[in-house]
């Protein structure tokens, strides 16, 4: 089968369906279509919670209802072969598309560790289809014995949500020396740590696993140190690499992060005809400037909305103005948010700096009902005064304060301007207004 | 007794206590007194939850260990006679404090409406003082029928507390057609109604309170439709005036709003030694520029740190760039937050705006543990594009999202900045990354 369509999308994860939706409202006469590979998707940041937290698998569902009714149509087949000249895209089931704008938003897939018997059955790399996460959730939750390899947000999410699953040991490895290094300075990580000990997890820091031990099935693994433990499944949560094959057999600029390059208006850098979005493409950072991998689906839903907009015209003169790194978590309680550069990757990358940081109730006064204790810490550049970064922790109310941050961030706001910020405060929401957290990390900076 | 200091504060609010604290920071070599006309302050927006919410309504108490921290003088004494000239403060007491920089944190005194009996016993206004307000605690207890006057902030969050109190009929009086009115749109404002009413308050709107009657006591009132209704105790939530006889008394310029008049670094109009801050000064609207009245301890405390940092000289430039009104509240698990400008007073300045908004949960998928529906809406110029105000509701994780608002509101943000605003999600904590709130009530605004 041929077909010919003004917008083709390849990806129907949420940077797809965001920048299909948002191509149909700047373009409503141009017609639209999603190409997915699984028929039925998932919402990326909920798959940790699909064991105990959602009594169902199935309500974590990525649906295709925001695409039908913007008169959007979705096709379930894998794009193989990208022609740019003849721009079309041919497909797995011996289709041919083509477009007039093509996006890629291929997303990514998981990275292997290359671990001596990793291809044993019950190891589970986290792909982000339904059928293979459904089956995956029947067979962990029969097991007793899990473990979890990697200590970034996925490896921390899944052993949180693991045990509250009654009778199930958790063990979560991480080689480096703390969980969410690369997000998170030490005071915060060491929280986590402690939160997921108090839980019974076993954490293990600074420790690899040399080998996966089994007839065809996982039984056992083998430490760095030597240990062995008997394990019945792995969840792998070591990352993800830019899902960048068909581009780059296509001849498009694959950067040193590893995805697709593009420019300001995500356009791929050779051919202004192909967007590139979300985790497939490289992003710059915010502040460095540098080509950096930041896999996060919010990221991707803002590239989607640059893209969708600027796919014929610069409709409306905006801009990537850079990535920044914006993160939040929570476990049993605490949430912990993290925004742009941490104090170690700021130190690293040659930044000088001041840090500021304050513990305070998240109520005032502190004695309230379901009150609890965070921390709020800001990195500023020394001589230009504009923040760099943060890290907050705190219960359910600071939800949302990690985007105060973000903003702040995004509109290079000063430590000055912060000390004087206007804010709501309420005994039940927040700090005492003499204590907002933002405003007293931006006057600790100061001093 | 005479006594020389370099900075006195009168008034020991969280206003007093913030200028005295950052001019200490800013000018540790000078002396700084604070003088309070009350022993015990309180924390003034933890009084609505000195009944139930709090187990002692001490813990609500103002203390001074910031103060003694930063080797802050603290008298206790009320200010009488302000002789400028002499630059010099007389007290009740007979003393007589000489400053070099005087800051004046007066606060605001009950508005009394000319209700007939509104002097009898059983009435209470809303005074800062821990004794008062621990008897009113203590006799209100004891009573089966409460009636608040006023629907604004304290009003509701005082109806709210006390229908938490077994077997105590409250009864809320507002001559508007709407609680929250001059801070919510009506959308808005029904939804604190309903959650009141669900809660058993009789809500009378439209309604004014033509007679208390009783002997000495308060007994009954007599309603603007004729009606009669009993009640023990009566709460006035009717607003506050800026406290400002010693100011006016001392020829210093008073404004339309009633307040103090003041320049950008919050120094007295006519006088640049007499800085005043908080509720007994005016402040100018960020986007109308009129004086206005915002009686706030968030804004106050943001003053106080323009203040205390620009005593002796302007050591920061930076200045306050106008108020706005930025408020959030909690009734029984519902999050309401305001910022700027309602779409109503938006229209009466005469803005030409468009309005976006959306309603989403706040959590994702919304079938996770705890979710709530919430709405943002946003107030945009409808040629600038400019943010000019928001109002959200939700559960508690929204609890800083009003926030997210107000510092797009200070920083002047556009629709279409916002629209590719990068932000934190999460299952637990927010909306799906493709219906941050913000992000689509700003998409719906531009569309």
């Amino acid at each position: 089968m041929e077909r010919k369509t003004a917008v083709l999308v390849v990806g129907g994860g949420p940077a797809g369906i965001i920048s299909a939706v948002t191509a149909k409202k700047y373009y409503p006469d141009k017609d639209v279509v999603v190409m997915k590979d699984v028929e039925h998707g998932v919402i990326p940041c909920g798959i940790p919670y699909m064991f105990e937290s959602l009594e169902d698998p199935e309500e974590n569902k990525l649906g295709n209802a925001s695409l039908e009714k913007n008169n959007i149509d979705v096709v379930i087949d894998k794009a193989v072969t990208l022609n740019r000249q003849e721009k079309s895209v041919e497909t797995l089931n011996h289709n041919k598309y083509f477009y007039e704008k093509l996006i890629l938003a291929m997303g990514s897939v998981p990275a292997i560790l290359p671990i001596k018997g990793i291809d044993k059955k019950g190891v589970y790399p986290i792909k982000k289809e339904m059928g293979y996460l459904k089956n995956m959730v029947n067979q962990i939750k029969r097991c007793k014995n899990v473990l979890v390899i990697g200590g970034g947000f996925i490896g921390v999410e899944f052993a949180d949500e693991l045990s509250k699953i009654e009778g199930m040991k958790v063990t979560l490895v991480e080689m480096l020396p703390h969980l969410l290094a690369n997000s998170f300075d030490e005071d915060f990580s060491i929280m986590v740590e402690e939160k997921l000990r108090a839980k019974g997890v076993d954490l293990l820091t600074n420790m690899r696993i040399e080998e996966i031990l089994g007839k065809d099935k996982v039984e056992k693994v083998r430490f760095s140190n030597g240990a062995e433990e008997s394990v019945e499944a792995i969840i792998l949560g070591t990352g993800s690499h830019p899902n960048v094959q068909l581009a780059e057999e296509a001849g498009l600029e694959i950067g040193h992060c590893k995805g697709i390059l593009v420019d300001e208006y995500t356009r791929t850098t050779l051919d202004k005809d192909i967007f590139a979005i979300g985790d497939c493409c490289c992003k710059r950072d915010f502040y460095t400037r540098k080509a950096i991998s930041v896999m996060l689906a919010s990221t991707a839903t803002a590239e989607a909305r640059v893209a969708g907009a600027n796919l014929y015209q610069i409709k409306v003169v905006r801009e990537n103005k850079g990535t920044i790194a914006i993160y939040s978590t929570y476990i049993d309680g605490l949430v912990l948010g993290s925004a742009g550069l941490t104090e170690k990757t700021a130190r690293e990358e040659g930044f000088e700096i001041v840090v500021g940081s304050v513990d305070v109730a998240d109520k005032h006064p502190a004695s309230l009902p379901g009150a609890s204790q965070g921390r709020v810490k800001l990195i500023f550049s020394k001589q230009s005064g504009i923040i760099l970064g943060g890290q907050v922790s705190c219960g359910m109310s600071c939800a949302q304060l990690i985007n105060v941050v973000g903003i702040a961030i995004q509109k290079r706001m000063s430590a000055t301007e912060l000390e004087t910020l206007q804010m709501a405060t309420h005994p039940y929401l927040t700090s005492a207004p003499t204590m907002y957290p933002v405003v007293l990390a931006a006057q600790d900076a100061i001093s």
